[in-house]
């Protein structure tokens, strides 16, 4: 039995997310589909973590246990002639039979994508958020600033599916502008549920002036969902990278 | 009785092409809906020309004449609120009653755009070309220089439907790469039917070394189309402006 570590990269505008759900087609089933075609196999695959509907990755990483002779080296063209390009197979390495993709994640990378420009231009619009008002990428970085160290994030929680604790770690935070674009990258020891586009969501009432800068520590220290912005939608996130 | 000149920009993926057809989706009905909408009368748009089903535009040009009292300022926002994000105008401007979007378009810039790595990057697969062999740019550049000019391009037109004269100008033509994408741009005084992807499918067979460089201006000379290159799909051709 060998453990095969995959890195995947999707767009989930065509996926009801990660998680396999009956009637549904998701990233998980789809890969376990291609995987067990090619390796005849029931195939089980474990990521590092789910991503909800809508929500794209560029570097998912996800391992699973298989009988299978074909080699690593091969396993990217091999899956990928399986798949329908939404979701697509970037890297495999034979790893420890120990790894686990979920357990093993140590950090992941997210980023939101917001336009601000008048129009979004048709080619972004299943990959960024259009944001109808100008926003102050300066200013929403400034606000940031008191969300980055540990703390409890249960104001930027969705509240279900429950976790004994919302103390997180964010160890990178920052707010880049680039032409009509801004992107807000995050990266933390893990991720509570909707919390990066609860974060997004709050940053764009901060941005556009509808809220003062020292807001956002006073919703962190609140520790009450309400007093967050609203989770912004789906379509500008992204899965960037996991550690 | 005022004349608006547009520059609108569509995903084509989701079009069935410019032009209304009973019974499917198009660029054309799409806006033309939407402006009557607006106006409340019943709207017919002119192009530049007509794009084919999947292919997309950066700046495509329009002409519509309205008895509508909203300003060509107010317009670009009041369209794109009854439009759905696919196709999104970028610009308007009240002209001349003659001006004709067809007619008085004297030459247009289309892309071509290739990937040639191993995976494609899954936000990229609805306007890129996944081509399955490293290309030589240098090589396609090298290939193309004979197309420069004027000529008869009977040999990279699809027949139907017929025109006059197969004789157009290509004022310019360039192949870059920029990591693992390709981009052919090719402006000319007018464009054949098919004749952009009839170019870039030849220009792939040379890339590859299937072919060598001479070939082109050998194809170019027969004026005789099963001698070029395969029709390119679709998605990877933007129709970009429009003088």
């Amino acid at each position: 039995m060998s453990n095969f570590k995959l890195t995947v990269s999707y767009d989930g505008t065509d996926f009801s997310g990660w998680q396999t759900q009956p009637a549904h087609r998701t990233v998980q089933e789809t890969l376990e589909t291609a995987i067990g075609t090619l390796t005849h196999e029931t195939i089980r695959v474990n990521a590092s973590g789910r991503t909800d509907s809508g929500v794209h990755a560029v570097g998912q990483v996800v391992n699973f246990h298989s009988e299978t002779r074909i080699p690593a080296t091969s396993m990217v063209r091999a899956i990928n002639a399986h798949l329908s390009g939404d979701v697509v197979v970037t890297a495999c390495a034979q790893v420890h039979d120990t790894f686990d993709a979920n357990r093993d994640a140590i950090r992941k990378l997210y980023r939101y994508v917001i336009c601000d420009g008048a129009t979004l231009n048709p080619f972004m619009r299943r990959y960024a958020h259009h944001c109808r008002h100008s926003l102050d990428a300066m200013s929403m970085r400034r606000a940031a600033l008191p969300l980055i160290g540990e703390h409890d994030f249960h104001s930027f929680e969705t509240d279900w599916p429950n976790r004994a604790t919302s103390v997180r770690t964010i160890l990178h935070l920052s707010v880049n502008r680039v032409g009509e674009y801004i992107w807000i990258d995050i990266e933390a020891d893990g991720f509570l549920y909707n919390m990066v586009r609860a974060i997004a969501g709050t940053l764009i009432n901060v941005g556009r002036g509808f809220w003062p800068e020292s807001q956002v520590e006073a919703i962190l220290r609140a520790e009450d969902r309400r007093q967050a912005g609203p989770t912004a939608p789906p379509e500008g996130l992204f899965l960037m990278r996991v550690t």
